[in-house]
């Protein structure tokens, strides 16, 4: 008997994952193809395609074992006709119908989904999430995004915009954010916001450990920030509790709006979750009601960049 | 052949209201009972037994006509047990495990549910909401509650808790809320926060009508300040304004979260639809995103004090 695959696209900021699984959902393999070759849209699908084609030639298998596809988008697209807007690190693939290119080439289904919804899909349907009903899922990263799975789909909103969390008003006319508005919680507490907090406040604290960063390499990126953390470096130390209270309020929004058996906070910086889970649950404490948050965990992701892929399988499965 | 009647109870601040509707969803009659008329809760379950009793007697109807009964419960409860933590007007009931109670009398089924979810689920079928998937539903009134129906079915969370959208922080360490916490929307928007922070500034504004409102009456009520508007007080629109404003951040962070087709807004005030919109719209406009925003529609409830009863209907049937 012929197999059958599932395969999922991770398009990502530096590159785009490509997975493939059998039916019971384990991963076959992983390729990645680093964002920076593309040329140009046409050649993007023939090159997920040529790479596909040649993982598969290595297992012994045939591009028509492929039954669906399932592509995570991380940045906004429209969903009824799966056409990108904008991606900042794949700015030509501005109003590239990407659906409709890969259905063409593969002749198979095509889903489409904003990538922390898929991750939220995942760790609810394999990760941390697992066996809850109304999973809130986070990702902490350099920007701030998340999906809400309720009775295990995804609840995409009128336009697949729903659970734009980074985006939620935290401060009021407060600083400006990368999407247009003001007092995102994006803008004040994501490793972007962080980086910037502290470049902005740099000459105000000569004493720093970060003045040496900066100048040895000429920026400052949350992962510094957190090395200085480490070093109880006091203006670190300050960024950081300050991020982490008004993410608290955003999670506390969540809490009270979703009432969330489990809250699951993936992205790169969940992986300091040492650092994390003490000011975060004492901001909790404070802005959330006692009843559903004693209802909730509030846990680190599980399946790391694979979240995104398993819950594409997911989709398809 | 015998008639089959839904019962639907809406427990208010005032009064008791009990709905009687036929399998088609239409009313066959409503009855008020003032909450004061409640001595304990034994009684409570007798009174409106024999109130249910005699309205279908009138009408030459049975007891056992009635299938099944709901209950919108304007307060947190224990959804798995029916019982009544801490309603204001009736803090008798406190621990009453009411929903035990009317089975045990009636000897149906029993369905309990908070009441703006039930609001919001009757706008969702019946009312404004009517056709759309994502229907975020908000009172707007003394307090400020709501209910999200996704796909006709009420998203209630993990312990019913869900929705409690007047208790989300939009103002940080701002004004203390009847819930504990500081800066909550309902602390900053809602009908009585605008009267507390009426009577508050009212010595830095002593040209203001509200002035002659609290001499006469010896309180301010937000009808008050509305009818101050409309006379161009300044001091009452700035109030005005400053509360819209805030209501705007709230909606705004529903648009983002859960992407509504439709925000229906209820409650009492919503009846001052006229001078509720421009500035409501222009603050989405900051606080939202252009995509979200562009794609949900803004509107007044059509159902009045019969949403919950629609809602509960819609929940039994």
């Amino acid at each position: 008997m012929k197999k059958k695959i599932y395969m999922v696209l991770d398009i990502g900021g530096t590159k785009i994952a490509l997975f493939f699984f059998d039916p019971k959902g384990r991963i076959l393999g992983k390729i990645f193809i680093p964002t920076k070759k593309w040329a140009n849209k046409k050649t993007a699908v023939s090159m997920i395609y040529d790479t596909a084609k040649r993982f598969l030639q290595k297992k012994n298998m045939e591009m028509s074992s492929i039954k669906k596809l399932a592509v995570g988008c991380p940045g906004p697209f429209d969903h009824k006709k799966g056409k990108i807007f904008l991606l900042p690190n794949l700015h030509f693939w501005k109003g590239f119908e990407l659906k409709k290119g890969l259905k063409r080439k593969f002749k198979v289904p095509v889903y489409m989904e904003n990538d922390a919804n898929l991750a939220g899909l995942g760790e609810a349907f394999k990760g941390s999430g697992k066996g809850h009903e109304n999973v809130v899922y986070m990702t902490f990263s350099t920007g701030i995004g998340g999906g809400f799975i309720h009775k295990g789909r995804i609840v995409a909103g009128a336009t697949g915009d729903a659970m734009e969390i980074g985006h939620i008003t935290v401060m009021k006319d407060g600083p400006l954010c990368g999407c247009g508005k003001r007092g995102c919680l994006e803008a004040v507490s994501s490793g972007s916001a962080m980086a910037r907090i502290a470049k902005e406040g740099l000459k105000k604290n000569k004493g720093s450990l970060l003045n040496e960063v900066l100048k040895r390499n000429g920026r400052i990126r949350v992962e510094d920030i957190v090395r200085a953390v480490r070093q109880k470096d006091r203006f670190a130390t300050k960024i950081w509790f300050q991020a982490l209270d008004y993410l608290a309020i955003g999670i506390a929004d969540l809490i009270q709006i979703l009432n969330p058996d489990i809250v699951v906070i993936g992205g790169g910086i969940s992986n300091n979750w040492d650092l994390i889970i003490t000011p975060l649950k004492k901001g909790l404490k404070k802005y959330a009601w006692e009843r559903p948050l004693s209802a909730c965990r509030v846990v680190r992701a599980r399946l790391g960049d694979e979240a995104s892929a398993y819950g594409g399988f997911k989709l398809l499965s």
